[in-house]
């Protein structure tokens, strides 16, 4: 060892480009180097575990001359530095900082848990996973229990016979395997089949591409449309900010859209045609229509006719029309029904060659919520084959989606059926878990809409509502003092009064001047009429404190 | 229905921004409308399952004047179109349809399978998962059987207490949440005292990020450092295509240094400073050092002394080192040991402060070989805070990698410890992979550095060998006629021969007039035989036919 450093030190010097190599207490004869301005002091080294006791060197390398500028946040890529993403923001920050006050000094607070209501987020409540769907995963990462005698009392008979239907699928009847790019066939021919069903139009297998969740589709679709900030993506106002934040990743512009509130967040052509002239005029070319059905935050469910103008909008203007439809299956208001945005392409005599159309569906959201699992899929039609092959190659260079989550898209895409054993407590847990949310969302709007200053439109579907605040011209004058946007500053103060997380609405974009917040439904129904009271006290105070 | 189809019809005419939309069979009254011009012909719409008759129209939207241009490839993002990833790439597209003809005509080919030896994917290949971890995946995703007497006898008590102990760590106690952007932390502080026990230096959880894949994360990097054409990350050459296939598609420059074959795929510094201050003088920042250590596609193990002068050199030219370290478990070489560079930087005294360092592990290889599990993570030190923030904003964007990756993660680097109930099927499983694995690497580098002009470096560690062939001439010739690369040309010849898949050189980058194929060591240990009197009567056939 000290040979070693004493020839290394002699090179180092003698080349004299990087200054000499110093060594620690273990080895100070090396004669030549003993000068203290070179000696590391031990303090500065990263703390070691006291039972370790390594031969330390310490090496003092100057930087040469022509070297590359140390990385500081300034040299990162500015369109990195420009992504904002609220829903995990500062305010979460503040929570998970009051969670552990709360975990070191329970009782110091004036509640005694952090509820959040800023995210989509329904097993980290305390909803139950659908155990169906959990019984098919277990059986498929551990399938040597489908030899085990026990494993018939354990299981259903309908999860033994899909685990064994999809091990059959899987190469190597292994899921940790890599599957092919789009992912597993089987499952792809499975979720086709439950588009069909959905749609009553014909789904293609190969159309199919099994995604970590819907966030990485979206991220590839942005990669593949925008070539510069000349390319614009037409997005609604408020939004979910994934598409803000992709948009800026991929360096693209973000064309707003605004949503009506005062029509229940109605999606106008007009303000899509005006929107997108004025962007045209500025020089962008408009690649994409974002649409989120059902709206998040917004909640709103369109309606067929509508879509039916969103598609003809989109053939005459030749946007790619990007339908985020992973709420599909929350609809709580009895007279709206999803209808995919394919199906209206469809039911309009539009087929493959008509219009670029991408569903993204995810199996985080629905009534099972499965979002740790990070599994979806996105069905893509409209496209050429040349433009399919770049799809797939973009598939490939991150080789497949997570496994687990390929399954559980093809198991929301297919419950059980009527006959199956599983079906009865299957249908009893969706259906227990959905009419709950309905309830959960008619509770808290109601809540909101007794507010003073406040409105709230109703949920028709999705797990949010975005209620409006008039806030008082002194609550923004000290929002402004305290540096924060006035909605930033109200959601904060409610944290801290109540440990409600919910989302400022600056985080989705808003008609400039009005003030908004997102609030989930998702805290278990025990839970609401506490929230309830606590917003409501919370809400009281903070108008008496600032009402003009 | 047709009520609405006029009204529309009349207003979209009026307008006249779209042609008139046109009604099939079921509604051909709407008067105004019964031009045969606009009428759609039914066989172009998509076929649609016998038992529906959904009322169908037709519209026929004319493009606005000022629509955006269609989509097209040559539309699409140069970045997208410029990155290639040859792992996957036409040969893997060849083997697929041989799959299929073999399925659709068994004994049609001269072979009866298809050896996918292009990917370490060896679940694919026949590997069993190790038990323990499945146990502990099962336990987790289905809790309920935590309550079951069965339990007990079907799973270990250490599974039992693991999966326990994970459930305790998370949101709900559900692997259906969503967790903190880096992971749930009770699995990172698992992780960092794995990594604390492997290098006998501290690691802290705030520096893990845990990802879907080492994929994600290098990414991830790459997003952070590129700001354009003019910013070059330098990687080996050799190498795994997802690092050029990310810098192109973040639009950065490759900046290429070669390892040299004849030493054993060695890492020169002086390769690295000459290829280095080439690309300063075309005006390139360089912003970071890739190295794959194990080395992919090359399997050399890098000697620990050599790690210093790599550490030294990104230290003194201001490199942030991107450390691929996802083979760290497959070392055959009995001489040869894996070093982490944190260890190596924290041994010779270079601190957080001293260089910013990205070590990327995941459970896709290893031993357990869980690719379709996609789990892996981060270890990032040496970056300060506000550039974290920014590494965190990103995570946040894809809101967490999925959970059973997460899971997987910790156990890899926490596996059974000496007298846990697990302990003994663990090692063996373990043991008799990577002595298999050991074997199997020995056969077939011998077997290659048989065959007539081709030489193979020894697969000191990770899954691949890269042999180099001396292609005659006139096999070039025939490979330029054929519009392949000659090693292009070679591959496919091979795999419609044998059924042996293998990666062309190309795909990884090989010195320019030299040809190579990456072969993975994981086929089943039976099957190697056969791969290598196929591989040698292949191989002699084919240098008959072109023997110059």
């Amino acid at each position: 060892m000290r040979k070693f450093v004493g020839e290394r030190a002699k090179r180092l010097i003698t080349k004299n480009t990087i200054a000499p190599l110093v060594t620690l207490s273990n080895c100070q004869t090396t004669s030549t180097l003993s000068s203290s301005n070179y000696c590391c002091n031990r303090s500065h080294l990263p703390r070691l575990p006291s039972s370790l006791n390594f031969p330390l060197r310490c090496y003092s390398v100057m930087a040469s001359k022509g070297a590359s500028p140390p990385i500081t946040v300034e040299s990162l890529n500015p369109q990195v530095l420009k992504c904002e993403y609220a829903v995990r923001g500062e305010i979460v920050s503040i929570a998970q900082k009051l969670q552990q006050d709360l975990q070191k000094n329970p009782g110091s607070k004036s509640f005694d848990e952090i509820l959040f209501c800023n995210i989509g987020n329904p097993q980290a409540l305390g909803q139950k996973p659908i155990t169906f769907f959990r019984e098919v995963l277990a059986l498929c990462d551990h399938p040597s229990l489908l030899d085990k005698r026990e494993t018939n009392s354990l299981f259903s008979s309908d999860s033994i016979a899909r685990a064994l239907k999809i091990l059959d699928q899987m190469p190597g009847r292994a899921t940790g395997a890599y599957s092919h790019s789009q992912g597993i066939a089987g499952l792809r021919d499975t979720i086709a089949a439950g588009i069909e069903a959905r749609d009553g139009y014909p789904s293609d297998a190969n159309d199919i591409f099994l995604t970590d969740g819907a966030s990485p589709g979206v991220h590839m679709m942005m990669q593949l449309l925008i070539r510069s900030e000349n390319d614009g993506i037409l997005c609604p106002i408020p939004q979910y900010p994934l598409y803000s934040a992709s948009i800026a990743l991929h360096g693209g512009t973000l064309v707003r859209y605004y949503l009506d509130e005062a029509t229940g967040w109605g999606l106008e052509i007009s303000e899509l045609k005006k929107q997108l002239e004025a962007s045209r005029q500025k020089g962008t070319t408009v690649r994409a229509l974002v649409v989120i059905n059902p709206g998040n935050p917004t909640g709103q469910v369109l309606a067929e006719e509508n879509q039916r103008q969103i598609v003809e909008f989109c053939k005459k203007e030749g946007l790619v029309l990007l339908a985020d439809e992973v709420y599909q299956e929350n609809i709580y208001a009895p007279d709206k029904k999803f209808n995919s945005f394919k199906k209206v392409c469809r039911s309009m005599g539009f087929g493959e060659k008509d219009i670029p159309l991408v569903s993204f569906q995810s199996v985080s959201k629905g009534y099972h919520g499965e979002c740790g699992k990070r599994g979806g899929y996105m069905e893509v039609t409209g496209f050429n084959t040349e433009i399919r092959e770049q799809f797939y190659k973009l598939a490939s260079v991150n080789l497949c989606s997570n496994i687990s989550g390929q399954i559980l898209a093809s198991l929301v895409m297919c419950p059980p059926k009527v006959g199956d054993e599983s079906y009865d407590a299957y249908f009893s847990e969706r259906d227990g878990i959905l009419k709950s949310l309905a309830r959960r969302a008619k509770t808290l709007e109601d809540a909101f809409n007794r507010l003073e200053g406040v409105t709230c439109n109703k949920a028709e579907g999705a797990m949010y509502l975005f209620p409006r605040i008039q806030l008082p011209k002194k609550a923004i004058k000290a929002a402004e003092e305290a540096n924060r946007a006035p909605d930033a500053f109200y959601a904060i103060r409610l944290l801290n009064s109540t440990g409600v997380v919910v989302v400022p609405g600056t985080g989705f974009g808003q008609v400039p001047g009005t003030w908004h917040f997102r609030c989930t439904i998702l805290p278990q129904e025990d839970k609401i009429p506490a929230i309830v009271s606590r917003l409501t006290d919370f809400h009281k105070k903070f108008m008496n404190e600032f009402r003009d």
